[in-house]
């Protein structure tokens, strides 16, 4: 048999953890497949006494991650420590600075810093893969940039935080509020005690940058993302978008034209004849638009240690076969600096939902505020009074520019009559 | 810019047509992608005078498409010819023995030549690529072979053919019978004017084990796959289903264990909860479940000239890259020859419907029946009498092996009380 792949790994929480039981049960197929085998031969951790339920004898252990890049023997330094810098940048820089190939699933390392260590990575004849940086097991890095690889992408988009979809779809099935199916969330184990990144979309952004470069050649631009989390869905959104035919979706939604490169993480409506209001529960789902392919999607988990596990190994195994090119499919020095597209000159249907006071002539301030920005309705539900006597009034615009809206909303605000922030969602078309 | 990968195209269909075109829209961009132009220099056509919209005097013309395999400067031989034999084949082997990859979209080739054609390319070290084989656009043996790749796949399976998708999703919305939409079919151009390889299931069966020998590392068995169409699904069954929570789809579906390959086309009843429940018209999708990632799908326009063109150029910049490897993700002569396993070992729930005569006593006949042969009922719903006087008896069964059902059937049959074929669908668990 040809020499092994060997591996030294930075990080042993649960998606290490899992990806040594991935390669200790899945050995021999994987051999098979890869045409060799792949080994792990060190490993680095900050509690090596911890008991993870895997023997680590086996392995050389090194205390600073850093010292992997410089591991006698390894080919390759996988990386599951996170965060966007530190020692996860650290070793990055290192290994690849050494003549190893690196793996990650690092999405917000890569979201901050994959334009640099790509141009590292292509300089030396190395891998950079992070397939499980964007929807954990499913592979849409590699869709993007080998699958669908012919064809010019007119928009990219998807479902990219397993935890919002959770929460969504949970409020959704029990029309319970948000706060509420959070702390079930937490004790469950699938949202973090600190979910902010989360919730406030900043995770979904991350992944959505790094797709983004892919879909349209263009360098990341994470600092470009708008982002808008879930924190202010509440049950009675869900339950006015379902009485419409939609379900709402936390989307990584980007584009590229003419007027810059556009991307956006917000609450949307998603029609229910559309793939993406069918998921439910954690699970991720990406769809790409080619010019010849038309519509793709890509489903499946988007965290937990088996999916990412599966990720990480499979670049391994594209690493093993010596099947690895360019990172973002063309050289890094070759990706088009694109500015940020104005968000106002986008043209769709929006819901927006004000919470009201119960009094006379509320609804024709807000009618009023839409006529003078130029914004065409299509339908308004008002609903009965809540427990505090506030009053729900729900907004579905015909197509139009944005700035429209946000006009109207800027006009509206501050009113009296207003008794809470208005929700803005917009319509997947 | 480093030198081009050359090609040379036989078959000028549609989808031939849409290869260069594809190349003509989006050369730039794939060349920025590829690392390199991708050039057709040589066609080869039945017909040479044809108007395909498109300007052929740039390439040489070969009357013979076998002589391809011998075009001085071509890289690559694009095979857009069809059929499992013949010109197709007489290329494939020829340009593999030339010493030259080869690009195909030919299902029925692939099923039945695949390992013998694959292992020519592996002692030559030659591609030989086929992602526009399966699943048209959808980069499903992309997925399998490399996404997927770490993971032992328990099960594959899917909505293989656009043709029979489209049938029985207008049958579902519009309540009508099954030829008086493949007419329409038929006349819109989505089924063709002899569509047996497509409603009988053996274009589906095709697909399904070139994705089983990707999925299970076995050796390709067409000839193992079990086949039942769409040609006897009618409007009461998919009504029928609908009131009960399921769609009928037509799968192929696939395993390995211990027992042996199991490959069967079939149509099926599929819940309501089950993403394929929600994909209509001639769209495909694939779901992979792997022991580590879970449930994977992947999905998208299964046919047409520009998905099928996007496949093959997505297999042309895979080359140009220098990225690939064994077409089976394995080497050819790893992949371990497995017999077909007994379905009747298969345990499952199942629906079968009657069409029986309006008279007393044939219900207590077919419950006997199904008693007799150990066959538990979860429900049973008799409908009032069709125009011709016959009615329908509806069973969907508690899970079971599904030898019992044969049994109870083969029982009934020849019984003066039904009066056509009973339908068997299994009920996707």
């Amino acid at each position: 048999m040809t020499e092994p792949l060997r591996v030294a790994l930075a990080g042993l929480g649960t998606v290490g953890a899992g990806v040594i039981r991935l390669i200790d049960t899945n050995g021999a197929l994987i051999a098979r497949r890869a045409g060799r085998p792949i080994e792990v031969i060190a490993v680095s951790a900050r509690d090596r006494s911890k008991d993870r339920g895997i023997d680590m004898n086996r392995f050389a252990w090194v205390d600073d991650p850093t010292e992997l890049a410089r591991q006698a023997g390894a080919d390759v330094v996988v990386e599951l420590i996170g965060g966007s810098d530190g020692p996860a940048l650290a070793l990055a820089r290192a290994t690849l600075g050494a003549g190893k190939s690196f793996v990650t699933a690092n999405k917000a390392m890569i979201a901050h810093h994959g334009l640099e260590l790509a141009r590292a990575a292509e300089g030396a004849n190395l891998a950079l893969k992070f397939e499980a940086a964007v929807a954990g097991g499913v592979p849409v890095i590699k869709g993007l940039r080998e699958g669908a690889a012919a064809n010019e992408i007119s928009r990219v988009y998807g479902i990219l935080n397993g935890t919002c979809n959770f929460i969504l779809s949970k409020m959704e099935a029990e029309g319970r509020d948000f706060a509420d199916i959070l702390s079930e969330a937490q004790r469950l184990g699938f949202a973090e005690a600190d979910p902010s990144f989360d919730i406030d979309g900043v995770d979904a952004a991350h992944k959505l940058s790094i797709l983004a470069s892919l879909a349209f050649g263009t360098r990341p631009a994470f600092d470009d993302v708008t982002i808008t989390g879930i924190r202010h869905v509440i049950a009675a959104d869900i339950a006015e978008a379902a009485s419409l035919g939609y379900r709402v979706r936390l989307l990584g939604i980007a584009d590229a034209g003419a007027g810059g490169l556009f991307q956006r993480v917000h609450p949307h409506l998603v029609p229910e004849s559309h793939p993406l209001a069918h998921v439910t529960g954690s699970t991720n789902a990406v769809v790409a638009e080619g010019n010849f392919v038309g519509r793709l999607l890509f489903q499946g988990a988007g965290a937990g240690d088996g999916p990412t596990a599966s990720a990480v190994v499979a670049d391994l195994i594209d690493i093993a076969r010596g099947e690895f090119g360019p990172p973002y499919a063309m050289p890094a020095d070759a990706l088009a600096a694109q500015p940020a597209s104005d968000s106002g000159e986008r043209r769709g249907r929006a819901y927006v939902r004000f919470t009201v006071a119960d009094r006379v002539g509320v609804l024709a301030e807000i009618a009023a505020a839409m006529r003078d920005a130029g914004v065409s309705i299509e339908s308004l539900m008002q609903r009965g009074a809540n427990p505090d006597g506030s009053v729900l009034v729900a907004i579905v615009t015909h197509e139009g520019p944005e700035r429209a809206v946000a006009h109207a909303l800027e006009k509206l605000r501050g009113s009296s009559s207003l008794t809470g922030e208005p929700m803005w969602m917009h319509i997947l078309g």
